[in-house]
């Protein structure tokens, strides 16, 4: 819960094009006069003591602080042994949810018109563990790491969405059928939590299936949960349903309220600092955080002004189809949260 | 390399739908005088010394024998510790490849038109080692293992089939950004083989970013080469592009020209045995089977006369949105076969 007058959020601008869309989304918030002021940080990894990478101090005091960011894409790394920074902002903050809902955009074509479902990714373990071996020269293993207080966290994190969220059903993702165990597990733990959420359906499908059956007709899904690489690979098809990453926004969630929504994207600095990128993906991160934070009103109003812009066709970024500009595309959303008023 | 004459072939027709689809290509074969001769096997498991399951010995000596199988879909075991029967057959003929050429049908109606890629998994090891351990209550391990030789293998295998299928490009599609010994092994691999294929363009992806693409544009992929489990999703995913499991064939294939190609949908118990069923999957496995023994010519009669009768829309099974019997379909197909001499 979160008291009310003006609340500082984290901002994370990132690398690339991350500033011009963080500069979009702060003027968009500013028309909409969202109750929302910046703390701007950067978090270019740190060698702490020992040699480990870590978050720089400012921006983990920050976090720390307000609890919830916004964040921009980041460069990936390319210092040997230097890990992913979204990764490392995950485990630092035990952000143990991506969430990442795809719905369909009136006016951007693709295929699929009818997809309106929610990914939820187990964040902090599985495939993710870190924890690999030579066993002999040319033998490597990966462990995949299930513990049931993750899989139990995660699958009562799903129901309490759907039932928050007014979606009627809850699909566990797995493979128990080869990884008896460890998905095994997990599948179990979602069904533990169904049993205490029984105004919402449950149900279980394999991942082969669900990517099979996803491609054909996605309008069945509603909320799906699910192991991490497994969140890895389902939130990006989804995202592609549904016209891709510069369109889709992400939610990282950890317990007592924090949270990092950001945008999925790459940095693309081919355009960056020309004014030609599109916000929309970390704009809709945004109103995923407003909503977080209980502003629902200003979240609707964003919302609801970017996809006008967006069915309108007449000031579109290039990627959405357009020529306009980041600048123009940013004012054309400004004018139509300032006409609500 | 095959004798000319007739062969033999170990047929495995399956359960559920299995038997019906498994006359449907024999009788196509008869029409086009295939040179094929079918030696019936059933391979419901048997428990062998010590309690193992395995395949019944007068399936494993036709197969041994022939080196070549044909396979229905074979029903889910339910006895505790029972393996999956199609599991157990690539590991008891160590079919290393599975290969599943993925084409749009014209006729027949899907979001995508110019699909025309094939998916080549690592058939033995990676996820599906199924190694796993529980560490302390609540924990669970399972461990994905990758090796030098099985890598090397499929890469080989992979460039080898782009080179003799008129391919240009191979993809190597991982996620050694978090598996970074074990996809990296797999990916050093792959990148040591490329070198001696010159002639073959090699590209390598993040699986997430593969899935996010190919329900984008599916048409940019040609051969794709991946570990067990991201071969599992792809091929399905793939499948689903052009129309689902009900159209899509699949080879199973290893050492010394040994190799069982299979239907890959399920016994679809509902169906069965009212003359309903849709043989496309196999009988286009079949000519996958033909190409694989050099019977060329066969292979492009039967395809074509399948092919045509799916576009002509006149005389289909249910499932391809028509109201024929399998049996006349099947007859269809036999009649343009026979009209092709
Ligand atoms: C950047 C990368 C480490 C990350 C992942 O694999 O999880 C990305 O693909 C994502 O989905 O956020
Ligand atoms: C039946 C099952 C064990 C199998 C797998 O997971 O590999 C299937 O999905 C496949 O793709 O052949």
């Amino acid at each position: 819960t979160f008291s009310r007058g003006i609340q500082t959020v984290t901002l994370i601008p990132g690398d690339g094009i991350g500033p011009e869309i963080s500069t979009a989304v702060m003027k968009i918030f500013e028309a909409a006069k969202a109750p929302i002021q910046w703390e701007e940080r950067n978090v270019t990894a740190i060698k702490g003591p020992g040699g480990r990478w870590m978050i720089p101090p400012e921006a983990k005091e920050s976090m720390n602080k307000n609890k919830i960011g916004l964040k921009g894409p980041l460069k990936t790394p390319i210092a040997a042994g230097h890990p992913s920074m979204n990764l490392l902002l995950r485990k630092t903050f035990d952000l143990y949810a991506n969430v990442r809902p795809c719905v369909s955009i009136e006016g951007y074509k693709t295929p699929y018109t009818d997809v309106d479902l929610v990914t939820i990714r187990e964040n902090t373990e599985g495939e993710y563990s870190g924890i690999e071996h030579l066993i002999v020269d040319g033998v490597v293993q990966s462990i995949k790491l299930i513990t049931e207080e993750a899989s139990r966290r995660i699958a009562e994190y799903a129901f309490e969405y759907a039932r928050n969220n007014q979606r009627t059903s809850v699909t566990a993702v797995h493979k128990a059928n080869i990884m008896r165990m460890s998905d095994g597990l997990f599948l179990r733990k979602c069904r533990e939590v169904a049993e205490n959420y029984k105004d919402v359906k449950f149900t279980e499908m394999y991942l082969d299936t669900v990517c099979l059956n996803m491609v054909q007709d996605p309008s069945h899904f509603d909320v799906l949960v699910m192991p991490n690489l497994y969140g890895d690979i389902l939130s990006d098809l989804c995202a592609g349903l549904i016209g891709g990453l510069g369109v889709t926004p992400s939610g990282n969630i950890g317990a007592n309220g924090v949270a990092i929504f950001e945008s999925v994207h790459g940095t693309a600095p081919d355009i960056a600092g020309k004014d030609l990128a599109n916000p929309t993906a970390l704009l809709l991160s945004a109103v995923m955080m407003l909503r977080h934070m209980g502003l629902h009103g200003y979240a609707k109003k964003i919302e609801t002004a970017c996809f006008d812009t967006i069915r309108d066709e007449k000031v579109l970024t290039k990627d959405l189809g357009g020529n306009a500009k980041c600048s123009e595309f940013t004012a054309d959303i400004c004018r139509r949260v300032q006409d609500m008023d």
